[in-house]
C-alpha cells in the first residue's frame, strides 16, 4: 500500500507540474486580455468558489467571420457565392440589373456593406434552389480545396486564428461546450469546422436556407428552396442560440455589431461571464480595419465594450501569432 | 515493474469480466430485438470491421412521444397546453368557436387526430404570445411538478420507458451522440430531458415557436410570437435533423407516421443502420393501441418496417419492465 501511495503521489506531483509548466494559450502574449481569460476560467471551474458554474451551463459561443477566421476583403462565404453566382449567371440574365449581384461582381464593399447580407443570401438562394443538400455540400468542399485568399495567398481554411483555436481547446479542457454562432450559412461551416476548431456540425448555429424533404429514385433527399428560413445575425443570434442551444452562454466572442446582441445576452446572465471583442488592428499580419467591419459604419458594440468593461483583444499586441503557419 | 504488470493484468481481466457479466440492456428480454440491437452496436464499433462507423458519424435520433415516454391518452404537451389554454380562455371568448380548442377541451381524440398537431400548436402560440421565454420555461417546470397522468397516476416525468433509457446510455457508452427529434416544442422537453434521458438542451430538435429579441428594463429578453417558425414532424423531421444536427443518423427510433421520414433517412444511408419502431401492445402496463397512434388512422410506417426489415419492438414481450418504478 505504501509503495502504491508513493507512486500515486509522484504521479499527481508530476501532473501538477505539467499543468503549471504548459501554457494553454501559447499564442497569446502575457497581458490583461490573457490574464482576464485565465482568471475567468479558473473562477468558474473552482468547485465551491463563489463564481463556480456547473458544467452543463458552461456554454461558450463564438462568432465565426472576423472572430475565428479572416473576413476581409470579403466574407469567405461571399467569395464562394461570387464564384457560384458567376457560374450560374449565364442562366440568369435578369441579374445584370440586380444591385446585389452587381456590387458583388464589382467587389464594391461599400455598396455591399450598405445593403447587408440579406440580398446576397437571397440571390444565392435563387442560384442553388433545387440542388440537393448533398450536391451543395460537395460544391462547398470542392471550392474550398482550390480557392485562395487574394491577399494572404493561402487556402481559406489556413486562415483561422491560432490564438482562438487555443482558446476553444482551453475552454473545452475546462468543461465548456463550444459553439459557433454565425451570420453565415450553417452548411458553409460544417465541412471544415471540426478540423479547424474541434466543433462538430451539431454545435454550429447559422443562417438557414429553406430545405424540403423529397424523394428521388425512391430515395429520400433534401433539396434547397430559394428562400432563407432564418438569418442568424444581429438580434437573430440570441434567437439562434435559444432555438439550437437552449442555454444562455456565459462566454461570448465577437468582433462587430453582428455580434452585439449575442454579447449582451452573455453579459446579462446571472453567472460571472466573459465577453470579448477581437480588434483587427494588424495590417502586417492580417488587416487593420479597426471598428469599421463594414465600410462606412462604425461598430457600436465597441462603445458598449468600453462602458461595460468587456475585453477588447488587439490582434497586434495581444497575439504572438495570428495564423498557425507563421514561424 | 513485474508487480505493476501483474496488477494491471488483473485489473484488465477484472474489467473484461465486468463487461461480459453486466448486461447493458437489463430491462430487455432476450429475443430478436435485443440481439439485433447488440449486433448492430458491436458491428459499427468494431475497428477494422466491414461495418465500422467512425465516432462523429454515430448519430442516433429518437422520437420522444410514444418512443421515449407515454403519449396516450393525449400527448403530454397537449395536456399542458389544455391547462394553459383553460387558464387563458376567459380572455379569448373567440375560442368557443375554435375547432381545435373545442376538441381539446372535450378530449375528442378523433377530432384532434383528424386535424393534426398544427392548429393546436397555433392556438397555444396565440395563448402565450408576448411571454418571455424565461416565464414560459417556468410555467412548464411548475406544471410538471404537479401534473399527473390520468390513468397511471404518476408525474409525467416518471413515465419514461426504462428500456429506452438503457438503450440511450448503451449507445452513448459506444461513442454515439444521442438526439431527440420530436414533433413537440423544443422548450417543453428541455427542462427534464437531461435527467430523464441524459440528453442536454442542445441535442433536442423540435418544433419552434417564433421568438424575438427585445429589451426590457435595459435587459435583453426573448419573447414568444404567436406563430410557429417550424413544425418538426413527418417530413419536417429530416429537415430538423439537417438544420440542427447536420449528419445523417445511422440509428433512428420512432413509433408512428410522424417518424416515417426520419426512419427512411436513417435507412437510406451508406452505413449499416438500425431502424426501430416501438409497438404499443401492452394494455396492462401502458396502452395497447397497436398501429393506430392517432385515432382512425393506421400508421403506414409499419408496412415499410415489414418490407424493409426494420425492428418492431413489442412492449409486451420485448420489455421486462416498461417503467423504472416497476418492481
Amino acid at each position: 500500500m505504501k509503495m502504491r501511495t508513493a507512486i500515486l503521489g509522484w504521479l499527481f506531483a508530476f501532473a501538477s507540474t505539467c499543468a503549471i509548466a504548459s501554457d494553454p494559450l501559447p499564442s497569446w502574449n502575457d497581458g490583461a486580455a490573457k490574464q482576464r481569460i485565465v482568471a475567468f476560467v479558473e473562477a468558474v471551474t473552482q468547485q465551491g468558489g463563489k463564481d463556480f458554474v456547473p458544467e452543463p451551463e458552461r456554454i461558450a459561443t463564438f462568432d465565426n467571420d472576423g472572430t475565428l477566421w479572416v473576413e476581409q476583403p470579403l466574407y469567405v462565404q461571399f467569395a464562394f457565392m461570387l464564384d457560384m453566382l458567376r457560374a450560374a449567371a449565364p442562366k440568369h440574365p435578369e441579374w445584370n440589373d440586380n444591385a446585389a449581384f452587381k456590387a458583388l461582381a464589382a467587389h464594391d464593399r461599400k455598396a455591399l456593406a450598405a445593403m447587408g447580407q440579406k440580398p446576397l443570401l437571397e440571390l444565392l438562394g435563387v442560384a442553388n434552389s433545387g440542388m440537393t443538400v448533398a450536391d451543395y455540400d460537395k460544391a462547398i468542399r470542392d471550392w474550398l480545396k482550390t480557392a485562395q485568399h487574394p491577399k494572404l495567398k493561402r487556402p481559406y481554411t489556413d486562415l483561422v486564428y491560432a490564438p482562438m483555436q487555443e482558446l476553444l481547446a482551453y475552454l473545452r479542457a475546462n468543461g465548456f461546450k463550444t459553439f459557433i454562432v454565425s451570420g453565415g450559412s450553417v452548411e458553409f461551416m460544417r465541412p471544415w469546422a471540426e478540423a479547424a476548431y474541434g466543433i462538430p456540425p451539431w454545435q454550429i448555429v447559422g443562417s438557414q436556407q429553406d430545405v424540403k424533404f423529397d424523394t428521388r429514385d425512391g430515395k429520400p433527399v433534401l433539396t434547397r428552396g430559394p428562400a432563407f428560413a432564418f438569418i442568424d445575425d444581429g438580434p437573430g443570434k440570441p434567437v439562434g442560440i435559444y432555438r439550437q442551444i437552449g442555454v444562455r452562454p456565459i462566454a461570448a466572442f465577437g468582433n462587430s455589431d453582428g455580434d452585439k446582441e449575442m454579447l449582451e445576452v452573455a453579459a446579462a446572465g446571472e453567472h460571472r461571464n466573459l465577453v470579448l471583442i477581437v480588434h483587427h488592428d494588424d495590417a502586417a499580419r492580417e488587416f487593420d480595419y479597426d471598428r469599421a467591419s463594414e465600410v462606412g459604419k462604425l461598430d457600436k458594440a465597441w462603445d458598449e465594450a468600453k462602458a461595460k468593461g468587456w475585453i477588447v483583444v488587439s490582434m497586434k499586441s495581444d497575439w504572438k501569432k495570428v495564423f498557425a503557419f507563421e514561424q
